[in-house]
């Protein structure tokens, strides 16, 4: 199927093991942005990804387009140019010392790009699905307005859109992001969010229900589920539940409704942790495979909860599984037993 | 003592870290392979072990015999020729990411070695123990011939044999492996094997054990190893037992039967586990030691499931550690406190 | 504040992840040592830390000079001259294999040292705080000599003393260590050791307590706390409890005492251990912090375990963490969550 | 502009720096071999190049796809299945130490690959240029049909076409080359091969010139190119000249004939040299886009040579430069001020 | 002495080895930049050289800060706030190929603070020297205002200012150029550029004197430093002399003028190069210690060359060699022996 | 041929690449030391070689035995005990600059050890030759005693001594080295050195000659070797030239007396070095493999330092080169060209 994402692919900057980044003397390199880890999910699952996005003429942009083709991504709606390749660094912790990330985006070559950068007619004609998230809009002005535009021309060509909320404080406020998300829900056929999403994206604060807490209402995801789909006609909602024991032990679990039924998923006690940066992002990947697959939400939500367990033990921002290992573990064997 | 193993000796290239395989710029090099396991293990317990493989005259086959000769084993039975070392690519995994081998081992020098590359008459002279493993009767039909002629060595010059049945389905089927390894357990007198080697290599299936299962049916062990016993004469037969939680950690024990006493060893719980690929092989020498020197069968596998546990710790095939390490830890020193 | 540490900075020579020293063609290198830890944990809170030692005037002196400027402390007490840098060699266990360290400390220029290469004087002006390790004493009479004169300087200019008592069996008897140990006490203020230091260093046997057998009786601990008090005249007694599940999994918390609480601090489960060495030096650098800038014991106690536990998170002797890091896994936050 | 190869992409395995195989305990790992090269240095320089072979299914096997998507090259047409990838191990020499190459290559999937694993007719539909290496055809009687296939497909839809004679005494012997190659020649408008491959392959001996001894005869080359052009009927006859100094140090230059002018390129001292391996593949490659984009014979071979320079400077069989890389060096500036 | 430099340090992204920045999973890190690269030469050579400049408060900026005091460079003066750390990124060439250069510094903090962030009064209070590059004014219209301002208050104090012309034709054009440097040339003493740097920055087109096409003109480069001094007023005027035959090979010499003597220094063979970034800042930093230490500018510049042909050997922009290693090889000892 | 060699194993820690001391984070671990790296040619050659010494029982000591084995060295008469192992760190130079050696290597096993310690009779029984240098007597008053009682075995069991005098200032003065060395000289047949060596060993300054000034009086070497002959009764005399023109090139050739001839070897330019130490080790390993097997004396010095040039191009103490590609260089093959 031909599928659609649209956003930023950045630079990421790791240090090697668990060094922490006062003490590293060099860094590890892929290249990594939110709905570009969807797009590669997509292609190893065997779809046609196409990431959309703006990447300056040099290297630095001509390696983020390799990294996407070396995982069978199709970069020809990629436009060149611009000043920069937008950088996040990134040091791993481990039990109680937490994962760090420092952001270095601005300016990049996206966030400066403008709506003619980009044929949005000829990208959306014949495809089966559009994806973005909360990043996009939230990267710049031009990056709401790409967004929009990528989402009249997905809606004029028939296409479904899914959405993953994504709320981030450095790019934002809750204010900013309020006045511009609420209207792009219009065109969103599918939305991925967390409690937290929904309220500083949306608007929304689901009763009942505090993730961190450690305590589980299902009720309360269930009514605010409800009301999302009222207010903004999705046809589908859905989020990931993630237990933090520590940085290298979490629990992992998903929650779908699509107005009939409320499904909750198998949950994966993940420990350890590789990397668990892309988490969320393999989750849509693999929700969006199995929407277009499966026969039913809850095996496509089975799906992409077992697609993004697995990507907590992969290094780098990509998910690199294949179907195949994703239905091997929905369907029973986390045993670890070695495969010869 | 003088130890003899036969088998097949491979380079085996796997991907740094838990990197995937189609992520890896670099392979680490090690070498090893079932019975040169053992051989080192039993190398570094103190014996003279003697390695029995045909390796390529070329530096890939030069530097598995020097593998061999860095951590004690004696090389002088190598025989040198033939085209090729065999491979296995190997990708660690984590949580319930499962490691993978690709084997690319066909056409070895070893596969295509003959009878009359080895004097087994003056390798077996003088010997304490023969041991191998049912790998090197499956590689080829030269193999089953070189695991026949020296078993056939073995007894003449009243050595003891050892077979770990070690069943590979990449290898051989069940109906080709039973035709070979039938006939090879005449010369047996120690066994090692777990229920899923007894079906697939001699065609017996224990009853109400069921090692995937979790449950544990110890009567179940004692009823197949009698029937071994009494059906091919061994004096010894005995298991490891692997409770596989995850890739990175695992339950592990072993139970062993001389006919009078049905024996289970302590159990270790391996969390995390770096690297269990030799973990086997690893038991295997820690019986071979325990039985040339302990008093009692009990504390023989006390010994092997120490030793094998340590394995579990030990990046790469071969065992690296003391005796004095493995008493220590079968002793019960297990509180991982620094040695100073 | 200016605070001063005294003793030995060695060259750390570790084996890559958990390589065993037989397999490791190449060592990580790091440089560290009781006290040195002590004054990077208190450079990285803001303190002028000054390092006092004695290093070769060749590049692995300067070597080691760099690597503690680098963490902002002050090297100008630093004699240079003599003819080796003391060294360890480490090698990080895993699961049951316990971490080994083997030293080559011997003849060191800090161990050759005189009271003439030092102007303790000069050193103690104007300082808050005087902090050393029973290591110093022990590498050799010379260093015991220093380990006097520095503390006559200290209560001469009127700086609080502590010590850690840090007993460590290859570098002197129990006996050694009482002749010399007992005579320093006179001038500690806070001391700091588990009940192993108590009876090797200084005669004490705390009774009703063995850490080692899990059990941990605490009147016992308070009872040992008081008799060291009425003793010595320590103002101050503090001790961690270290619960070794395995090499990679610990349990940790601390006790203090000042002769009228007797305060325990909370206890973390960490696991995994990514480096475990400094441990006990992050304590005292947290301990000192806290009794130096915080409103009551049990605020420096509950600072100096949460420092100590990330310490265990990170790789190298130096403990770098911040203030505010350690604050916040003080204060609860110990969930591992990515922070962007 | 569409290109196709057709041959073997092989795992590299090389030691890393200059170390020796039997020292060694890593390989870095690139893939590559002579056609994949080319199609990589047209894939630079804009066109769409594809690349015609069969690899396993497995991740080792999509490792090496990956390897020519990351390099922009089309893997449409490569089939998918066989046994194993073929394998080259690289000891890179220095001064007067040769580099060294062990081939481990038979039983690849291509080189098992039968004609209807492709369809040669969809193949060369619409394509400008076919190139193909005298190794392709060498590697097993399938390569040779395969390429015969390839050939007369491309003849048939009017495709230049382009050989490398590059003879290989691993592979086959002069007699067995010469059975195969002088039929296959018929197919060929462009032929690039120094004398050695001429001798080998085709059977001829130029007069007068002695490559080896450092003696360069221009009249016995224009003598050797015209009989080849008179016998075989290629439009075009190149070589390149490669004087080997050292395993560092090298003369490049070449030659080129279409019959009406002899013309001999620029001369080149490469020192130091970082990795020749895939020299000859970056001349063809660029010799081919030269004939495509060039006024002159002699301008399309500046750009062979000077692309095949800079391949000499770049790790790795794949020359990964610019058109626009090259064109500078074509055009004089090799002084190799930093580019800021 | 007291020494100030003031500048940008940047974090630099290297490409390992040789491998380009398309075939790069890791890079190096190091921190440099023009100014701290002087000061740290002048740390090495026992000056307390300070640096100042602004960087942020994150870990990033943190270890640009560290990197400087590992060197023994005071950072008391530096500024922390803004938020980025400029960027520049590396691939080092060889033979034929250049090494390149991709910035990403827009946007620093350093240019971006202001003059308020530094009291420049304090700052050069003792100071006995002050060094700034053409770089400084360059990167923003604030680095020119903290330029001028650090002039001013240089003069203020009787601070010697030093300044290397060193125009980057990435950071502005010849017109910009000329209105800023032209104004504060006023406040320099001694001028170091080559005859590009003089052209662009000032106006002044040696006559004559070529160094690109190979020739050089003695007499040209007398006649231009006699109008630089009279125009401008400085003392000393100096250039650097660079022949480059390749990445991997230069000649490396240097001439000095003072209005009484023309002196050109020895001139060196540098093949081959480790790292020739930063070559013109470590002949500005020996330079200014041959000023302040030498008895002749004949000495200071032999000095300054040496020290700077030591640099093309060590990798980073740091030249890290000692004053009796510099002193060594302008003595004549480049033969290479080990030296045990 | 059954070879002895004797002497001291060192542990060598390098930088990686040509990074210096004070940037280094990690060191390449090798083992080497002069008579070991002897040891370690002449096992590649095919004798069965011997090494004496004598290393502790820890994993490091263990560490350099399994080096030797692992090159094929015999270590049944390495003794085992004492406290440490010997250190040399090196920092490998380039162009004008120097390579580096901080010797750490006081205190040894070996260095330490007893003639006691070793059953000389029965290491010499059946050998053919024995091998010191000037460096074992060197390190200790142990070091001599051991060498004389091995020259008085060997002597006893008529086995041929070779000598390599190779004078070190660190470790004795040259009034100390004429003290012992002259003594032992008796029992030498076969002399190596240059002419420092013979100055500062034997009391002996060769006229007319001055290596360092390039100038080579080829008259003066036999002048000086006809002397030694005459005082020491030595059967044959030999040296290497090394013309150093930096750190990584040099000239390389050698001279032999046997009082007949004086022969002068072919003369190699080593253009880059990549290791050179061990350099004069790998020479006198070639000259015993030479002198046991070829059959004049001009053959064996071509092979010795055809040999030793190879060494220049390999990293580590150890000459890893087999019979064969010495033969192929010194029979003029040092093109550099590919062997496939």
């Amino acid at each position: 199927m031909k599928i659609i994402t649209l956003g930023e692919i950045m630079l990421r900057l790791s240090t090697p093991g668990n060094t922490r980044f006062v003490q590293s003397d060099a860094f590890d390199v892929v290249y990594g942005g939110g709905e570009a880890n969807v797009a590669v999910s997509l292609a190893n699952y065997g779809h046609d990804a196409y990431y959309v996005t703006k990447l300056p003429k040099h290297e630095i942009g001509q390696s983020a387009v390799n990294a996407l083709r070396r995982f069978g991504v199709h970069t020809d709606y990629i436009a060149r140019g611009g000043n920069r390749v937008g950088i996040y660094y990134l040091e791993t912790g481990a039990s109680m010392r937490a994962s760090k990330v420092i952001y270095d985006r601005a300016g990049s070559s996206v966030a400066e790009a403008s709506v003619e950068d980009f044929d949005f007619d000829a990208i959306m004609e014949g495809a089966d699905w559009f994806h973005w998230s909360g990043i996009t809009p939230a990267i710049s002005a031009n990056g709401a307005a790409l967004t929009k535009a990528a989402c009249i021309a997905a809606k004029k060509h028939g296409v479904t859109v899914s959405c993953d909320l994504n709320y981030r404080k450095k790019l934002w406020t809750p204010k900013e992001a309020q006045a511009v998300m609420k209207d792009l829900m219009q065109y969103v056929d599918v939305c991925i969010g967390n409690e937290e999403d929904a309220e500083l994206c949306l608007g929304f604060k689901p009763e009942g229900t505090d993730v961190s807490s450690g305590k589980l209402d299902l009720n309360g995801y269930k009514a605010i589920f409800e009301q999302m789909r009222a207010q903004f006609g999705f046809k589908t909602v859905c989020t990931t539940l993630r237990e933090s024991f520590s940085a290298t032990h979490n629990g992992w679990s998903a929650l779908i409704y699509d107005g009939k039924e409320f499904y909750q998923s198998k949950r994966y006690e993940i420990n350890p942790i590789v990397d668990r940066v892309g988490g969320g992002d393999s989750f849509s990947g693999g929700l969006i495979h199995g929407l277009l697959t499966k026969k039913t939400q809850g095996e496509a939500l089975e799906f992409a909860v077992a697609a993004s367990a697995l990507k907590h033990t992969i290094n780098g921002d990509f998910n690199l599984v294949s179907a195949e290992e994703v239905e091997a573990l929905a369907n029973g064997d986390g045993s670890g037993r070695v495969q010869r």
